[in-house]
Formats: structure tokens, sequence, C-alpha cells
């Protein structure tokens, strides 16, 4: 298991066997989340409110909005098999924080709400608390209180809070035209991560550092923060439920449509490698097998220049249609652009250093974590009613319609 | 169905036939969830994240702390079979309301995180959605905000925030030795419609307002916050999951225990009505099949005073030791009394007209209100270091330890 020893659970074996309470799961996480900065808290850990102190974490009160935003993970949909419980408290903060992070506001509080299997023991729940306490730390916010509840399926909703002033909140409906579409960081890791997690694409040797980019999301609270302060951001959402999900959600709220480059979608070469081998292997496969027929249906002729083409696509696919990047997508209108790019530079030079320190006091995610953070202007919008993707194929451009596809829980993939 | 029509859905076959997604019920909820109070919103309602201004609703900034509270309540747990789908919403906001109130805090704004079957039509999640926001907007807050995903069982994680002035925040901690130890309302009339629900009490003609004691829980702020104003009350809870519970709550967090007088629990006549006639009916059905033994076994030996007297003891059991009634246990000095009873009479004289009136906007759990709201001395600090109840029998006073049992979800009854 990753993630930091749990207190008092010298002897887990002893502890497990007890028959637990709703009060003995209270104890344990009351030890775990640990309020470093003590004034924040007016109220009692003890009780079944938490209270902050206007004046401990507001500086221009009058001039400033707290942000609210709450989300669900749970065992069947949202954790894939081999998680730990580290990994699965962590996720429950980082999906919260994300949506805190499009907004460019910055965390102060974190509330979570606990649905713990009646089988679930001390040592498990504790690590789960631990992943929690870790991510809210981590990007400077504080634990302040919860609720825990049995139920048949691990559940965890959490609540953020966090503060922005008022003229630097950064909303999804205010895209303009002539606006570059960015994105940060890469695009399409988290799907390939679930598809190698599901068996459906084969990989030997793919680092744990690869797979934490589904497993231990990482929300761009640093750059949201940075981008909302710029003033030259016009729009901003997090990826969370794939790129063309987001970008249809900023064409319905602004009225205003995209087209998207698919080859400036910023990948990682490691999933542009495994992608290649996974092809690779099976069109050997396929010929060992004697089975050339199924090559041929598939495209794959055993020249590596069109394995790597073909998983430029699968990977494009990935990044649009598949959900778990948790990247932040922004509008900027084109003179801006020198702005932005300055601003990361310098935010990847000075940064860089404070968070390697703050990574060393994680075990896991942050180790894994993606800096420095680079950004790409992979779209621009477009006077059609309709969004788009570019495609370069072979034979040359191909305008296709973006798809209306993306996460949805309901539908899973819609 | 009570609670109010569900808007834009005329054809609700119609919009049940079509496959939902989770844009459907963001769309209809966001419909439902009106914000009266617009200046308070300063973000979108269609961004994952809600803002709140924070000069809109905080008079006197630095000397506010903002409060806060999560609770999640699901079908299985919390929900006796035949509650409607408003009473579920409704319940959902006031369990989460009902941890302000005993802090003395006023709502500002609410959250919703939803977990809905994928079965559930849009008038069902519309009628859910009614039943929070009336809730919310009664006792004066706004819901700001919320997330929808898809669970194998109706679930609903509320997230309120409050606003109190740092002065007036009670907790838990604070009992003194001395302290009377009172509570509003009446107690164990949600247990007994429980029992009811679950047909281990047979009753007939239980009026509808008598169910609701169990299925439209009224918190209690506005009593809350004038007892938090008041300067009067040392320290405070609610009883959702028992008297008994909540008294031994504040005994760990305090170190003072108490002794609980049985005889002066306060009680509604119709409940004690409710367990007469079962007692009666019982006595007379098994002598009707010739079963005089089993009456003898549970000492009904057909006087009325005796199962008057039993009766209360049933109920008292149910005071104690089962949850729902979501009233306020508080501990004021002795010399505070007189003030306390005078603020009651003042709050029932001049509320009620101004109550009667926002009842008039609801169709079901506000009329079943509970006001005048009267509060009851019940016990008192003692020095041994157990809780014990005063108990009265025909032989005379017993003093019991009083049980440290009540509702917890992990062990239902512990």
């Amino acid at each position: 298991m990753s993630g930091k020893p749990i207190p008092n659970t010298e002897d887990p074996d002893a502890l497990d066997a007890e028959i637990l309470s709703e009060k003995d799961f209270i104890h344990l996480f009351s030890q775990i989340f640990q309020f470093k900065n003590k004034p924040l808290l007016s109220g009692s850990e003890f009780d079944d409110c938490a209270a902050l102190r206007l004046d401990s974490f507001c500086k221009d009160l009058p001039l400033q909005s707290l942000t609210f935003s709450t989300d669900t993970v749970r065992e069947s949909s949202d954790f894939p098999a081999g998680m730990t419980f580290w990994q699965k408290g962590w996720m429950a903060a980082a999906v919260n924080l994300s949506d805190l992070a499009a907004m460019g506001s910055d965390p102060v509080a974190f509330l979570a709400s606990f649905g713990l299997p009646k089988t679930i023991s001390l040592n498990d729940a504790g690590a789960l608390a631990q992943g929690i306490q870790d991510c809210v730390s981590f990007f400077g916010a504080e634990v302040i209180g919860g609720d825990t509840e049995s139920n048949d399926e691990l559940t965890i909703t959490g609540t953020v809070i966090g503060i922005s002033e008022n003229k630097n909140l950064i909303l999804r409906k205010n895209v303009k035209f002539g606006d570059l579409l960015c994105v940060t960081g890469l695009t399409g890791s988290a799907g390939v991560a679930l598809s190698i997690l599901l068996g459906k694409i084969r990989a030997e040797n793919v680092s744990d550092a690869f797979l934490k980019n589904l497993t231990e999301p990482f929300p761009r609270i640093f750059e949201g923060k940075m981008l909302a302060k710029s003033g030259a951001v016009n729009s901003m959402i997090d990826t969370s439920d794939g790129l063309a999900s987001s970008v249809y959600e900023l064409s319905a709220l602004s009225g205003v449509f995209f087209e998207i480059d698919e080859q400036s979608l910023p990948f990682d070469e490691e999933a542009l490698e495994i992608i290649f081998l996974h092809l690779k292997n099976k069109c050997e496969q396929n010929k060992h097998d004697q089975n050339e027929n199924e090559n041929d249906k598939i495209g794959l002729n055993g020249n590596d220049a069109a394995f790597a083409a073909e998983a430029r696509a699968i990977l494009a696919h990935e990044a649009l249609y598949t959900g778990g990047d948790y990247e932040l997508l922004f509008t900027i209108p084109p003179d801006k652009l020198l702005i932005v790019e300055k601003l990361f530079e310098t935010f990847n030079s000075s940064t860089v250093a404070d968070t390697a320190d703050r990574f060393n006091g994680l075990s896991s995610a942050g180790k894994s974590g993606r800096f420095p953070c680079k950004f790409t202007v992979i779209g621009k919008t477009i006077a059609e009613k309709e969004n788009v993707v570019l495609r370069h194929t072979e034979s040359g451009q191909v305008r296709q319609p973006l798809l209306k596809m993306g996460y949805d829980s309901f539908k899973k993939y819609i």
C-alpha cells in the first residue's frame, strides 16, 4: 500500500477483530485529519458542524467570493481494480479540487462524507482518510469535517470550499469569438491507463507513474490560480469527462463553436509507445497464428510508420472521448498568447523547486506529478454552428464533426 | 405525491421513455433550484463550482464564522417504505440543517450530490429536488450547486453552509457542572412512527401528521438561532440518533454526566394513545385466542391504568434509544431558566403568524410543523461518573444506568 503509515493501528488484526462502530471511524479520522492551521477552525472537530473564522482566510473580505463544489466517487464506477485505499482517498479529494481549479479558485477547506462497507478494516479506512488528507493539504487546504455512515458500497462525497477574488472568477460561459482553445499538460493518458487496467491494451513493463495518470489524478490548482489571476483567460473547464465533452459544454453555454486540430493534441511519449507496441505485437501474433486476414481488416500491414500513425489516432480518440485526465481546457484571445506562454515559463522555473519540496512529503501521487506543466493551443473558435475536429490522414486533411461523446455516469460513454 | 408540481414535465411518459443522461437531470434540477437572492451567487449555475459573494450575506465579516455540515441519506437505510420522493428530498436537506441548528447557526447555502438509480423518472427526480428546494428555502437558505451521478441506490449527500457570529457558536463540549438538561419539542414520536411503518405497532387511523414526525423531520433552525443568541446556553446537540446517544456525546466531550428523569420526558398525546390502543388490542386479541399466558408474560392484566403506564415506559424507551426526532438537546445554568422560558414564550407568540404564512407556501412538511415549540427540563448534571435514568415504577423510584444505545448506521441499534 502506498501512502503514509496510519496512526494508532499498531495491531491492526486486533482492531479488525472488533465490531466497529461509527464512533471508531470518527475517532480514527479525527486523528488523521490534522488541522495545521488551528486558528482557521473556530468550531470543534467533535461537533457535526465545522466552523471557519472569516477573518482567518479572507484578506480583503468584501471583494472576495467563496467557491464550492461537491462530487461523489464510489467503488464500482470510479475505482479500477487494484487501486489502493490511499489512492481512492486521493482521488475523492482530487476530483473535487479539479472543479475548483477550473474556476481558478484557491482551496481552503474540505468536507468528506464517507459511506463505508461494514467489512472495511480500520487500516484500510485509515489509508483512505490519509489519501484525502495528503491531497487536500498538498494543495493548501484543510479537512474540516465530514460524516461517516455505513454503505454497501465504498462511497465518498467530497465538498471543497475555496476563495477567489470576485474579479478573478473564471466561468465556462465567457468564451469570446476569436479565442484560442488551450489545454494544460498531456491528454489521453488516463484513457490509455484505463484500457491497460481493463485488459483492452496488452502492455508489459508499464511504469507505475504512467498508471497514476488514471489512479492519482492531479488537479491543476496551481495552474488554475495562475491563469485566473493573469486576466488573459476568458473561460475555463476541466477535462474530467473527456476533451470533447468539455468543448461541447463551453459551446452550449457560450454559443461559440470550436475546431480542434487533432495533430496538435499533446501526448505522452510513453502512451504512444504503449499503443505502438500493442499494435505491433497484435500484428505479429496474427502473423504467427497465420491470421493475416485480421491484420488486413484492421489495416495493420506491419509497417512501423503505419503503427505509429495508428497509435496517434487511437490516442487522439482517448484524449477526445475518454474521461480521467483532469487537465484544464481554457480559452484566451490570440493577443494574450505571449503573456500566457511567459506565465507558464516563469511558473515552471519558479515552482518546480518548491513543488519538489512538497513532493518529498508524499509517497505517491505527488512524485508522479505532472511538472513542469506545459500548455498547448489545440484549436480555435469557428463561425460554423458545430464543433469539428481536423484530422490528418495519408490522403490529406479531413474536417469531421467532433462527436458529442464522453464520460456520463448514467450511460458510461454516451 | 405531496410537494409542488414539477416544472416542465407536462408529459412525463414521453420524457420517461427517453434514455436519460446526466445533463437531463442537471437541466431539470437547475429549473427547480431557483435562486431568489440573485446577488448571492456570483458564479454561474452552470459551472461545477458555485460562488458566494462574501459581502452579500456577511454583515460584520471579521466577527463571523462560516459553519459547514455534510450528511448522507440513502434509500435502504434512511427512507422507510412509502415515503414520497418529495419527502426523501426534504429529509436530505433537513438532516443537514439540523446539524447547523445544533450549533445555533443561520443557514445560507446548500449543495446536493445526487446518486440516482438509472431507472428514476424525471418526475420523481423533480419531486426529490423540489423537496430539497422547499426545505432549504423554508429555512432561509439557497441551493447553490451540486453534482449528479448514477448510483444503484438512491443516495443524496447534502452539504449545508451557514453563518454565525463567533461569540454565538454553541459547541457540544461546553457543558458546565450544575447545568440543567433541556430538550425542544416532543420526544419518541419518530420512533413510534417507525414502529408503525415497520408493522411492529399495529395502529389504525394514524394521522398523516403523526407519521411525518419520522418522514418529514423538522430541523429546529429558528429555535437554535434564538438559543445561540440568548447567551444562556452552554452546549447543544440534536437528537438525531436518540436522546441517550446525544447525552453520551455531551458527556464524552465535556466530562460531565447527567441524570434524566424519565417522568419529565415530553410526549405527544397521540403517540401515547397509539401505544395504549396497541397494547389493549393485543391483550384482547390474546384473550380472544385464549392465550392468557401471553398477557401474563408481558404483564398486561387488562387494566387501563396498567396499559397507560406501560405505554409511557415504551414511549420513554423510543425517546431515549431510537433516532429520528431531530430535536435540540441543550444545557443551561439554572439561573438562566427563566430567561429561556421567556424567550420561548415570545418566540411562540411572535413567530407563529409568520410561520403559518410560510407554511402556506408548502403542501406538506410545513403544515405538520411543530409549532408552537415548547422546551422541557428533562435532567441535570450529577457528580457520578456515569449517566443515569430515573425511572418511576409502582414500587417507587429506581435509578438505572442510561444505556449507551442509539442509532448507528454500522450496527443499526448498538
